[in-house]
């Protein structure tokens, strides 16, 4: 499996150059402008696209009508827009219904939306489940909106039958139990939230498809909430299968990258998320379960209560672009990308390669000097900068069958793939066995 | 239930003014002191008395005679009283043995106690247990004692066959389930310790007596030590209905509320007395067991084990006035009254109202926006500053069926209000279940 | 059981006394310097002698041939010897083969080892299971052999078939549960590692053969690693008699007594040793388990995992003289030497004295002042400095049949020898009922 820093220095460029195909897209709940997000994330990595019909049950909901827009405008009495749908697509609520009409200013302004702490951006709104329509605009915007003026208003949107849309891709592995990455691909153009999660998850998939690993990866891009409770509602009876999990969303932006635990709070995944970030980036944080931020909350829900944790930069409502015409290129970097990317690689690789340890020598300390495990002329304990050694040691002292390499790297607080690479080594010394957890 | 702030301004100033009528009366561990206190309370809250014969076996220990006393003194050779009784019953060791005798001043000074660090001030002593007799004085008339003098010395006492005294107040509620609290009646003059807990748990009481509380409360007022102990020995078969539990003692004095756990460490009342005081006073103490104190210790014994803490302000010992003179009205305030008064019925609402929770609708997030609990346009992530938003979310992520609205609460790190107003609203939702704890 | 202090001023002496006869001694894995060091400690401990022929299979290993050394030096072209055996053991590096040749000294270099960061110091080097040859020299030593000059060489040894050498001291007990101390006895002139451990261990075992312990004391002197190792393969089948053990080593220096944790990290004897090094020294450290150190990784071996910690002061490989001829007598001090016995003494003495403790009057507090146990005239609660009167009522709470002495002691957070003299004076009274751990 890919270890650190895997992505050189083109990958967080390539993913860049992704984005700026996708940003311009009117991505929603449903609709086209989901299809194309897919559509082209299929040239990445190659997706097998679901359709659920308006109408299903899902759980405690229901796929509701798909959405479509082709324009929408607020013009002045001279005709000149000055609201526009195609300077930005943030500047419709999400899912408003069709509006052809001519209106007040003062009535107009009802519909209106802006950011409450910076007037200057456009706020990102959605109404999925409310029969009604708005606007966000500029504070600017809004001043130039008099009271007394009548405005033409149009929204060209459409509420009909049709589909919710979500893709997997599937990348085989040796056995067929499953790590689970998923995204959310239901926000138009907003860069970290979650272009960023998109372009990481379709990358890491093509990594992974050239390898051979011994998981079998599910990488799930849908829209939010629903997306993933109608995959889950679709796959109820192999939910089984799913060992492991991450949510990926929001890691494009400068913050220090975030594990955020499962719900669980101690499921395996847990541990690895926490032992890279740890060991690897100094400002990385480690945060408790908070049932708020992304599709973690629909897989860790307590009547499914999977292991699946979620890794983001700033996290959802924490940068103070979120949800916001200021979520832009600007908000994040190529670097960001990348690290992210060796992130979710990184802490793959520790599930991938963690194993129960036991020793076939565990009376005393074996004789490693004979198999040139231990230097010739001796001087004594091997010191801090002996990792190796010391490695060692540590594997065949606690690898008493119930404990994991990762247990084991934990408890020595040394790098899991320093631990790993001792009991290679003592695997091929015939000193050790090893079992995949 | 009542909930913080319920005491209102005038409750402090009504609780000393009880304070004001019991403070004269000369209580010790069995006699008229004690009955005329409970008979003073039985005006605020209605009591059961129970009279134990001299005699009983208590356990280990045996009601002793009952002690009276009428008058004491000592008086110089002019027959002027340098030492009256009358003054202040700190005057006479408890439980004193009658004398009326001449000594000198040589002989007296063996039976005379003064204060350690503070000669100013009287020292409280008692002798239950001992056939003696003394006099505690301050410093200035300990040196008017001059060893050649001869002294009248009398303490006009009696010890006779009788009763200990302790009354009970029964609240009913709709269980037989009960929360015990328990406050010590024997200590004469002091405020503090413990004319506070007697009168902060008769306006508990009588709080206590216009609600219809879930839990059954029983009050018990008795002398310290052995009149748990009684309670206990004539209640034996029926402590399993004790939950919870809660002595009150020293609850006037302008220190910092403190919550001590039970024996157990990990009771339900412990869990509660402690969330409420961090979450509601920043200054507030949680202290572990320690096996001194108050009649916790009765109560928490191996052979009894009851989940029963300790609500003080500084503790038994802690404050520099305890057992003297100067635990007087100086020392406590209506403000740490009402608020002591508060404290209780705050802990004992959190007890009343808690619940295991369980989500009707545990696969996913359930549609809250239909229901009213969630805005019809998002904004995203709630912010920390919807924490009612926040709590709704923290209850259907954690319902499942084992967790209580406290367990929620504390791993939420919100307060407990919170937690149960949104699951309130779940309920109405048709959202969750909850059983009682 | 002898408690702290019990040393008195002359044993740090004697103990120096002892070290200074057995500091020339070339002692090594195996032959007569182990030999000739044992007959010495015989003198103060009678001692078992266990002689493992060559060849013997011990788990992984095998009983090298046995190692004497005559003589060794380096001659330059005058005849001088310029290293000399005779000066200092620590100049052959340990095992050596035989050798008797002229060489240049640009090969003679290949064969010196120098300490890197002290120059000045001779390091101590060994070769067990190479078969080859070294001198180690100091910095001076090294820059006197030119490349071009030829040197004679000669290492007076012999590997021959023969023994592995360890003994045991044996202090009969009450019981023939055990306790294990263990020191090894391969190092040559070396004071702190670990001529301390041996003169500490033999002082111990003749403090222990005065008394009648509860437990049988098994001391071992033994090279290490394949000395307890053979020692543990001849006792296979009685290792359950081992209920505690310690391993003392580098016991000598002035550094912090140190407690390491045994593998398990939460044994009895972890329990005794930390709270009897935090409860009297307040330098002492407490550390947990890792791989290295001394004999306790073949004790703590996941194949045996006995309930073996270790005491040090400044552990292996931390003191800067280690393994180098500045481990020398510069190093240690009486003080120490004296306090390590103490310690280890102790820690015995808690192991010894600890009981599960049951209450015979567990329905509330026993009436303690009619047995003497309380004053007569009460002035309330027992103060910090009445530290016994505190050690009585924590014994009687948590005396509920399964705490120990010392796990009261550890939750009343006072010292184990307090509490055990309250426990004593409880059972005198026939309040306590007290089980041997």
């Amino acid at each position: 499996m890919a270890g650190r820093g895997v992505s050189g220095p083109q990958a967080g460029e390539e993913m860049l150059e992704l984005m700026r195909e996708l940003y311009p897209l009117c991505r929603s709940l449903t609709g086209d402008g989901v299809r194309e997000t897919l559509r082209i994330v299929d040239g990445v990595v190659p997706l097998q696209v679901t359709e659920v019909p308006t109408g299903t049950p899902i759980f405690d909901w229901t796929v509701p009508r798909e959405w479509n827009i082709a324009d929408a405008w607020i013009a002045d009495p001279d005709g000149r827009r000055i609201v526009d749908f195609r300077e930005s697509n943030l500047h419709v609520v999400g899912y408003s219904t069709p509006v052809r009409e001519r209106m007040t200013g003062a009535a107009l302004r009802e519909r209106l939306h802006t950011h409450d702490e910076h007037p200057e951006w456009i706020p990102a709104r959605t109404a999925y489940w409310a029969e009604t329509w708005g606007f966000c605009v500029t504070g600017v915007q809004l001043e130039q909106i008099r009271p007394e003026t009548e405005y033409e208003v149009c929204i060209d949107s459409r509420l009909t039958d049709g589909h919710l849309t979500y893709a997997e891709a599937v990348i085989e592995g040796r056995t067929q139990e499953e790590i689970l990455l998923s995204t959310y691909v239901c926000h138009p153009s907003l860069c970290n939230d979650n272009l960023s999660g998109i372009v990481v998850l379709a990358f890491v998939g093509r990594a992974l498809a050239s390898l051979t690993p011994r998981y079998t990866y599910r990488l799930l891009f849908s829209p939010g909430t629903v997306g993933p409770l109608a995959w889950l509602s679709r796959n109820a009876d192999r939910l089984d299968r799913v060992k492991h999990g991450l949510v990926v969303a929001c890691v494009g932006d400068r913050g220090p990258i975030t594990y955020k635990r499962s719900r669980r709070g101690s499921a395996d995944v847990d541990q690895a998320g926490a032992h890279v970030l740890r060991h690897s980036r100094p400002t990385a944080a480690v945060e408790d379960w908070v049932p708020w931020g992304g599709d973690e909350r629909q897989f860790c829900s307590p009547g499914f209560d999977l292991p699946v944790g979620a890794l983001t930069r700033s996290a959802h409502g924490v940068f103070p672009e979120y949800h916001s015409s200021a979520d832009n290129f600007d908000v994040i970097s190529a670097e960001s990308l990348a690290d992210s990317f060796d992130a979710v690689l990184e802490i793959a690789a520790v599930l991938e390669r963690n194993a129960r340890c036991r020793s076939l020598s565990p009376f005393g300390e074996p004789q490693l000097g004979r198999r040139g495990l231990y230097s010739a002329i001796s001087a004594g304990v091997p010191r801090a900068e002996e990792g190796f050694q010391r490695a060692i040691l540590w594997v065949l002292s606690l690898a008493d069958g119930t404990a994991t390499l990762l247990d084991i790297a934990e408890r020595a607080q040394v790098p899991f793939t320093t631990v790993a690479e001792a009991a290679d080594a003592l695997v091929d010394a015939g000193l050790l066995e090893t079992t995949p957890t």
